[in-house]
């Protein structure tokens, strides 16, 4: 027997409504790259989309048309999230970090049709226009840069749609959304997000134990909107009529500080390198900002060291651990303490804080091995792999990435992690950067965690370099903080209390800066390659395992 | 172009396995009708659920199969609650406080194939055994009450299933769960839900915005597990990892108010009547009870009068109003103050916090009269209509009320609302209970609130009385407080400060207590029979428009 309940499709068309019916007046705070503050309010913005939605169609755009962008986090960027799905269209934006021409192999992959791009972006899009086919582009403006004459405007397009246009009815499993994935090796893929899995994440993001957003709450969304779906905040803001907070580019670690002080911020996300600097600038100036009341941050995208978010909560700045990828749209898992890990020690808090987490409702996870599932011990580790309403089932026209997917239905995430018996995750390394030293595993990522705990480092990445007897061996790359010094004798010691003699690095090499990706994250493809050849500086006498 | 995301089904299955994995030793605390506590965990539930649906399918549940329970709320009805959505049938819970003979009508209409009945209840199944025609019935030992010999015990079947039983596949579409509506007028009504209606409204419950139930929450359902879908809480409990604090029959205010202090609870729901009685406990014994910190009460099933919502707020007991029915799950609005009301003076911030609140995510709301859509100005009534993914499409085969749904897919709820410009919703009455007199309507439940807050009142309910040139007026029946007094005029005199006078009740007539519902509702139905010759003591010479 089928239930007798409402075939009501779960569409972004509902977030909207919802915003427009009981938030109109909430305001969406969008900082331009000179630094200069724009205002705009959901009602308002509400009436924008179903204008653009219409002008869309009216342009031609048919169901399924690829609508890409090339824009900072702001407004417009937020109308577009709403009214291209809306009309039929799937959003596909485009990350301005990238190099031209990967720009436009990923336009082309995803066959876009339409471009809107703001203009301080249009000398970017100059330089790989001639790659690819787009039939119509939009100009926003955003900072008032020149764009050449005759050029279409964001503006004229929409004041070509009706406020009053109504949504055509849509499936909830009608893709949505499209991001590539800035993956590190292969070239980027395609995951496509439906209405369905937007609305169930969006809802996700809303649960009390997940980040909890709420119509109280001002969020600051430092992840780009063109970055791993907005971690899912556009929508699951305007779900519970949150006043949303957009940094575009050019926005320092005291320029967010500025925006949670002055626009009462209560939720921030971003990868940890950007707490790192906010830190930074807290310590320089540690009466500097008054915040109104405890800040939460979600970090993802790396594992924050305990060091990191035990410092930040003295400033107020409350570190929610979560994990997640564009693959799991992003929510996967959120770190928080359960109710009998309350009267803990702060040590024992903190390990558990630095952890990942245990799954998000309707989020299932398991370890493998190649030779079977492991159990959830805390010691073991294996390639972490989930399932979920929300987790791609396959990339866009990637045949070749089938492998990516087990045949019994889960994402492989090229995560290796161990799960303690309480269900939380540690991510121990990508399978890719994990150093395989005479057959046993060295986690990089714990190296890196440790040695940033060392009051003269600031940042550090650990690579594997080649080895003729252990394969591969570790290889620290170290950044001092602003007049430091320190020498490897020192690092080895502070690692010794830690660590097994076998798995500490061989070397540690000092640097100016880790080269990072279009997101962030440490680029150890780069390292890797730089010091391919690098050996130990004097015989290597220790004895390993 | 479709969403190339996984196509995992929302079902109840991802609930318990997320409480399993993650909340093994999170308690459900069972009162049993003699006072005494039994304590489960969720990991020992959740192995017994597993048995349980093992057990159920090698009994011939087929898929469909409708199982009655006859319980009243504890550890085993939880069970009951998964286990036969799980192992493909629908779990069907009875009302033992209706009459045997309308049990045995919903038991025949639903087609009730097994049953599973408390030992404490099985005198009242006896009383209708013999109009049933169930097939197997099993008898859960509650209190040790006596049954016959030979009847088949929940434990044994029980015994009967393997804790590594797997469940099969389910489409989220098959029905979990049915549960009659006690109607007042016509004859029962069943609402089906489905798997997916089930897991969306878990989710809604657990967000911030609405009821924000969290495993850092022990909550208290005071709402028995047979009415209303149990409001939702066991699903929305489990999927979340929250202590359940289940209490049986027989448990007073003081009862409630002991198992609030000593479970720790956080989070209580109960229809307002209950919470006028822990708050009469309270002020006879006003040290008598510490709470860890604030609980939220959420009251619906009818509008708790401000008075009653400040008086509680002084005992750290915080009432969260909510709107809602068997037909919606029952959540559809919830009654939180928004952001910019925080600074607002305590008079209008209980106002708003009387009022049944805004829509929750994805359910929409519209207020209708015959002549179209009303406006949301916060004056003009009209019944209102709502539509969501968890609200009923019909009644299990009942086609006479198919009227209850309009032509473009609402459900009409039949009760009269305002809605305001913030998009509170304002119940004004059933559309049944409201006083049509010369053409103007007036509302039952506004007068009612108002006596309430006399402080002669203890309960006081209002009806329409025929009137030869009115067509209705309004009667107030009236409960004193203990040891209180008050003459008719009193109270006429109380309610023009804030009535007109044509909307002023004719006449005050005292009883002992008002007639209620098998689920605790003012039986207006009752006193409609019971008042329907009554005409005014004295001539009426007052004016009327």
């Amino acid at each position: 027997m089928r239930g007798l309940m409402m075939d009501v499709p779960l569409t972004l068309a509902s977030l909207l409504e919802r915003a427009r019916r009981y938030f109109p007046q909430v305001e969406v705070v969008s900082r331009r790259p000179d630094g200069t503050i724009s205002r705009a309010k959901y009602g308002a913005i509400c009436r924008r989309v179903h204008r653009l939605a219409d002008a869309l169609q009216q342009a031609g755009l048919a169901r399924g048309d690829r609508v890409a962008t090339l824009m900072w986090s702001h407004a417009a960027h937020l109308e577009a999230y709403f009214a291209i799905p809306l009309s039929g269209g799937i959003v596909h934006p485009l990350n301005p970090r990238l190099h031209p021409s990967e720009i436009a192999y990923i336009a082309r992959h995803a066959g876009d049709r339409f471009l809107l791009v703001d203009d301080v972006l249009w000398p970017l899009y100059e330089r790989f226009s001639n790659q690819v086919s787009l039939e119509r582009v939009w100009v926003h403006s955003l900072g008032g840069a020149p764009v050449p004459a005759g050029i279409e405007r964001y503006e004229s397009l929409l004041s070509s749609g009706a406020e009053d246009f109504v949504f055509s009815p849509l499936d909830e499993n009608d893709a949505a959304g499209m991001f590539f994935t800035s993956g590190t090796t292969g070239r980027p893929k395609g995951v496509v997000y439906s209405h369905r899995s937007q609305v169930l994440h969006s809802m996700a993001l809303c649960m009390a134990d997940t980040l909890a957003i709420s119509h109280s709450d001002a969020v600051l969304l430092v992840a780009p909107m063109y970055h791993v779906n907005g971690w899912g905040f556009p929508y699951s803001c305007v779900m519970a009529g949150a006043k949303l907070v957009l940094p575009g580019a050019g926005c320092g670690p005291e320029d967010l500080l500025d925006l949670i002080e002055g626009e009462g911020v209560t939720i921030a996300c971003a990868v940890p390198t950007v707490w790192f600097g906010a830190l930074e600038a807290l310590r320089k100036n540690p009466g500097g900002w008054k915040f109104r009341g405890p800040v939460r941050l979600l970090v993802g995208g790396a594992a924050p060291p305990a060091s990191l978010i035990r410092e930040l909560d003295r400033f107020g700045l409350r570190i929610l651990h979560a994990w997640g990828m564009t693959e799991t749209s992003p929510l996967a898992t959120m770190g928080r303490l359960k109710v009998h890990m309350q009267p803990w020690n702060d040590e024992r808090k903190y390990e558990v804080r630095s952890k990942q987490g245990f799954a998000a409702p309707l989020i299932d996870l398991r370890l493998m091995r190649p030779e079977g599932e492991v159990p959830w011990d805390g010691a073991t580790p294996g390639e972490l792999e989930v399932r979920g309403p929300w987790v791609a089932s396959s990339y866009y026209n990637a045949p070749e990435a089938a492998t990516r997917w087990t045949d019994d239905g889960w994402f492989r995430t090229g995560d290796v992690a161990t799960i303690d018996p309480e269900g939380y995750v540690k991510l121990v390394d990508r399978t890719k950067d994990l150093i395989k030293s005479g057959g046993e595993w060295i986690s990089s990522v714990d190296l890196e965690n440790a040695l940033m705990e060392h009051p003269a480092v600031r940042e550090a990445a650990v690579i594997a370099v080649p080895h003729p007897k252990w394969q591969e061996r570790p290889l620290a790359v170290v950044v001092l903080r602003e007049g430091a010094s320190a020498d490897p004798e020192q690092f080895r010691v502070f690692l010794a209390d830690r660590f097994a003699e076998w798995q500490i690095p061989d070397g540690f090499v000092f640097a100016k800066e880790i080269p990072r990706t279009s997101v962030g994250k440490f680029l150890k493809s780069a390292l890797r390659e730089q010091y391919r050849d690098w050996s130990p500086p004097a015989p290597d006498m220790r004895k390993k395992r």
